[in-house]
């Protein structure tokens, strides 16, 4: 039997502020990072996971990455569905370190990057890409993955069990499909808030000629830009194409209400991030003031009691998940059975470093074994730093490709750690 | 002008799992830990704060802290109210750092800690504790305390000033009345979960004959456990003195409903953290079904957003805000204020180390100056490791004295920091 033997943690940091790539109300100045892990066995392949963060603090997340070591070092390597839900229960069950929390920040999400690095392992031990690999488990396997503690007022294990039964049958057409289609996606590229008004309209433009049947706009800075970039990006892209706008928390109740009323004659798909992400009546009053206008959160949404929480209130109506903010795959998995429950469209939130190339895993695995639906579903898509990827997310005519090499697709060219580790890196020397 | 010189963070750690002192049915062994930092000044006092993890985990925390002193040093210190303000939202407004809560974990703990030191090296400056400090600021400058971002649709600074006003007249008359007689306090040392039951009764009666008219049991790891142990302890005190229970996050929401229903008859005064910090609406779930039992929270509530829903929600009935969890004094200010706005009494938080140190300051201020109301109100109080600070929490006939030293409390004896110090102190070698 394998054996983990170790942690390796990079802070790895890329200077994005440079161009204002990633800029928006909240943000004007990410320089997008990675508190990068890999996890040694004794044989065989090693894992890799990462926590996303955008700059300073990259150093505190890799620290709270490194301290998980000492109750990972010597455990047998989890290869199968239950060895996996009892590695992430080890690590969200440690009481003292649940302190620190419990179950959000940089401790919950320090612990998401060590289990996502273990599903990449398991994977790749299992020669499968994440979501094959997760999606051939039985129901009863993934319904196994989830802590339902804290959830079973919205959904139990024999809810869960339900859903996952009910998509069974059609897993085998849905794969075919991925695999010949790939996934919707929508595209951020064009609407950073640093961007001029004229690579606003190009990149939109550019955006429907490469197949997107829907882009994002970031808003919240200035109602008067805003509205003049709206019609901007509207003008560029055509009546059939969606754009969704994302205020990336910078707004209270009231305000929120107000500026997507002003910006309602542009038709937005979605409103994404309005207001705080703990503000689960917050977005319940800003849903029903704003219906039939969608609302959208998620990317900072700490643990699946918040997620339960904005589902039973009807406050969202797209739900964000995020792969790197909470406690990892099994997480993950609670939060797509949740929103299956409430019949909720899951929209991945992707973009920094190396979301796009992880998320894409549980938008698939969700397609073909939980939802079974990809029906208004669009997994974001944002065209920086692929690069560094050996396995990188690939889109292609508005779709993301199903990917076929094993794991998890979090690994970083061993060059990229090497050239932009934090500080002694010769990027940041 | 006093400038910061930078940040001295030490991880200090209290070996409580020897002796059981401080399990419940979530933590099973807290060994009660301080991140300690010392805020130098070139010239004059400097600042003392902490945040309190129960052990493993410290050394994340304290990183956390550490990772703050490029933001800080140079800056000059802090020494009013706005001066006091800006300093809070220096931190908290950091983009990058925002990113890894936001507002909430281990960075907005770390900000706690330091925020609090800032405010310890203020009163220390204006020689004065730091409860008398805060309340002698006029209306104005304690509502320009407050970040109203995520508040504006429960609490608008007009509200806040209108409080404030109205609290006005009778400060120096309850100011008197502290320093005579003290504030109400319960006592949570007979009810932890790991003492036998002779042990429980025996400080039980104590507590009684020592003067409190409330006792705080532990519950949720076995009923029939707690059942016994609740009848023992009603035998114990008779049924003038409260008991109020304290499930540290134990259940799911349907299981509190019933667990509860079977303690009722012991008449418990309040129930505790009955399910996740997290959950707004499961409180208020809770709360309906349990009416008319008071149910309360804080300790792990993560930021007055949180705060905010549970008042709006009606979900608790007593408001346990915790000095060292949120982002200091300036946002307990803002819980203060949101408590007064809803009518709800403020009990805090308080034991593990340093915690009865510095809350009493909060209480006291807000009985002073900001609900002007010490009904229905209790701090809590248990009788450890106070001999590790030289203004230590002192209670006398179940009140806490009025602290009369300059600052907040929180320092610690430099002889406690050498010899607890993880893992290098002679404690832990």
């Amino acid at each position: 039997m394998a054996r983990i033997t170790g942690l390796e943690v990079h802070d790895v940091r890329f200077p994005t502020s440079v161009d204002l790539d990633g800029s928006d109300a909240m943000n004007p100045d990410p320089d997008y990072s990675a508190a990068y892990v890999v996890l040694r066995a004794d044989s065989g392949p090693d894992g890799y996971g990462f926590a996303f963060t955008i700059g300073r603090g990259n150093d505190i997340q890799a620290a709270a990455i490194r301290a998980l070591e000492p109750l990972l070092a010597g455990r047998p390597v989890p290869e199968d569905a239950s060895a996996l839900a009892e590695f992430s229960a080890h690590l969200i069950g440690d009481s003292h370190l649940r302190w620190l929390g419990p179950e959000k920040g940089v401790v919950h999400m320090a612990i998401g990057a060590v289990v996502n690095a273990a599903w990449d392992l398991a994977a790749r031990r299992a020669d499968r890409p994440l979501w094959r690999f997760l999606a051939e488990m039985t129901p009863e396997q993934i319904a196994g993955l989830v802590d339902y503690r804290y959830l079973s007022d919205a959904l139990t294990e024999q809810e869960a069990l339900d859903i996952l039964r009910a998509a069974e049958p059609g897993r085998a057409e849905r794969a075919g499909h991925l695999m010949a289609r790939g996934y919707p996606a929508y595209t951020t590229t064009p609407g950073w808030l640093g961007y001029s008004d004229a690579k606003l309209v190009r990149l939109a433009k550019q955006a429907v000629a490469d197949g997107f049947d829907m882009i994002k706009l970031k808003v919240g800075a200035n109602l008067d830009d805003d509205l003049r970039r709206m019609r901007l990006a509207r003008e560029a892209v055509g009546d059939a194409v969606r754009i969704a706008v994302d205020a990336n928390q910078r707004w209270d109740v009231d305000v929120a209400i107000e500026w997507m009323r002003a910006l309602a004659p542009y038709d937005p798909y979605w409103i994404e991030e309005p207001t705080s992400p703990d503000d689960v009546l917050g977005h319940a009053a800003i849903a029903g003031a704003l219906a039939p206008m969608r609302v959208a959160t998620g990317e900072h949404v700490q643990n699946r009691v918040v997620f339960k929480q904005l589902l039973a209130a009807r406050a969202i109506s797209v739900l964000q998940l995020d792969a790197a903010r909470v406690g990892g795959v099994n997480e993950n998995v609670a939060i797509l059975l949740l929103a299956a429950k409430f019949g909720v469209p899951v929209c991945p939130h992707a973009g920094g470093v190396g979301l796009c190339e992880v998320v894409r895993h549980l938008a698939m695995a969700d397609y073909v074994a939980v939802s079974g639906d990809a029906t208004g579903r669009w997994l974001e898509w944002v065209d920086h730093l692929h690069e560094h990827f050996p396995d990188p997310a690939v889109v292609r005519g508005g779709r993301y490709l199903a990917p076929v090499a094993p794991g998890f697709s979090a690994r970083l060219h061993d060059e990229t750690v090497a050239r932009f580790r934090f500080p002694d890196g010769p990027e940041w020397r």
